[in-house]
């Protein structure tokens, strides 16, 4: 047919869908939307609240560096006390990813707690872990700002959907909760009543799976390094855990750390600076931004879809361009 | 905390979802409703509506066989002609997955054809193929079959959505099209007005990106494989495409056939039989698996949901138990 490689043309096919528009009169893509946010909307992300998770090098020698955002009061605060208990008393250090399964999830943990592969003794746990109950998936508080968008309709798994402070929540008339999208972290556990102590972790790599909002606690959201993590091998065993003969596959984790403590650290090279921003889901560019998700009017679409889910509507993160 | 290591507690916290109910008094899980479906509830796969695309073997010699399931009338039938057409001129022979774009898509055709990071000339395409118009994204046709699961609510991206004749399908009151879902395959297309030959394919590894719908054509779905483009390494290049000093990521791609060929093929081991089956959409288990994962009442859960989004009831395939 034809072999145009012009620039535009090599972006255009290659873009199925986040193609630049070249020309004035294009609408703006969500990114290039975003591209416009004053400094002053974007919001800094505490240090104190951002885990980094160390895996041993790639099979290149590359190093693998996965930055967790922990979610903020009033949602899941227990657990994001335990996580940090864990973290600091060093827990974390030497445990494995020991579950991939394709379109769901990849978990870490001890590989002898709870895993039907298990080989091993369990490691203990550290004293000082809160254990919540299951009221605590679900914030009764009232206190969260008002959000510039507020979507009512649409959603198959909750009455409102929103995005306040940073976050993309679900809620009804009892109160209001975090939602599964891709790069969520939650807390592995057993069967109800136990809800977890933060020892066991996973993120999603697939399909939003919202029908396990409200029944596992949300602690956070991959910022940094996803890849490292969704790219990994699926394993063939029962639920995506790597089986007997292919534990080689498990990922050695080196070290969980709160990001802070790296900051104040001797042991970590100087210039690090962990400084994260995302855009504030109250400001007017995220507005605009979750607009054009849901009608793309940028030059590739013919059929803008007038809506989107609240997973398609990812709230952008960023390094700190001064960070 | 605890070291409770009985196969139940094993399963349990490995469940983050599909924990398997041991007591007879569980509601059953989406999955054990499948199991209960008769024989005369799935419907056989023409091998002639099967792609079989093989990659080059893994990195431990392990071979890599995707398995695609063509869309049947009325829908992108113009796509599905071009692409059985490449695959039995053997074009797609010696091409390569040149993109791997993080929560979005896995992209393969000729690496020098509108790729940004092309370094060669591109490869000619063989005489007779179709060229569509953007109507075709859509059809207009009335006789598709009607179905048992019709739900008009929820959907925030078209009127209303339906499994109809083994696919998850949108619709209003132009027409019906394809969704985006997990695993979904489509043609990569260049601006409108092209719409692609079929030489460019992709599918979908991440959130459902639904906001393509009526977009790009969809051409059919990966039924077996999957995990051998979902975990491939991430392109650092733009868009997810391979960068220059990464081409050696690029997973060659030996062969793209159409099932029913091997099977006639006197190069191929004997006992192959590309022999799969779906459940039909249109059957009593059909309504009662989706109603289960929609209300998730398995022992695991303690909020069902109450709805789900369609790309969240994936339509269930498997290979035939005689096959």
């Amino acid at each position: 047919m034809k072999k145009i490689m012009t620039g535009l043309a090599a972006l255009a096919l290659a873009a199925i869908a986040f193609a630049q528009p070249e020309a004035p009169e294009d609408a703006p893509s969500p990114n290039q939307v975003v591209e416009e946010a004053a400094a002053e909307e974007w919001v800094s992300i505490p240090a104190e609240e951002l885990l980094v998770m160390r895996l041993t090098p790639d099979a290149d020698g590359n190093p693998r560096e996965v930055i967790i955002q922990l979610m903020p009061a009033p949602f899941s605060q227990g657990w994001v006390h335990n996580i940090k208990l864990l973290a600091r008393d060093g827990w974390y250090d030497g445990i494995s990813v020991n579950r991939v399964q394709d379109n769901y999830v990849v978990q870490w943990g001890d590989p002898n707690y709870d895993n039907p592969e298990a080989d091993g003794e369990a490691k203990p746990l550290p004293d000082g872990l809160k254990v919540m109950g299951e009221e605590e998936y679900v914030s009764r508080t009232e206190n969260l700002p008002d959000a510039v968008i507020d979507q009512d309709v649409g959603d198959p798994y909750a009455a409102r959907i929103w995005h306040r402070g940073g976050w993309p929540l679900a809620g009804n008339g009892e109160g209001r909760w975090p939602v599964h999208c891709y790069g969520m972290v939650g807390v592995g556990r057993n069967y109800s009543p136990d809800t977890g102590s933060g020892a066991e972790l996973y993120t999603v790599i697939g399909h939003a799976p919202r029908h396990l909002d409200r029944n596992i606690a949300l602690v956070g959201r991959i910022i940094e390094g996803m890849e490292h993590l969704s790219s990994l091998p699926r394993g063939k065993g029962e639920l995506g855990f790597y089986a007997e003969d292919e534990f080689e596959k498990r990922t050695p984790i080196l070290s969980i750390d709160v990001a802070a403590d790296l900051l104040e650290s001797d042991e970590e090279p100087a210039g690090l600076t962990y400084a994260y921003e995302y855009l504030s889901t109250e400001s007017e560019i995220f507005a605009k931004y979750a607009d054009a998700r849901a009608n793309r009017r940028d030059p590739f679409f013919i059929h803008p879809a007038g809506g989107a889910d609240i997973c398609n509507i990812p709230v952008p993160v960023r390094p700190a361009p001064n960070g």
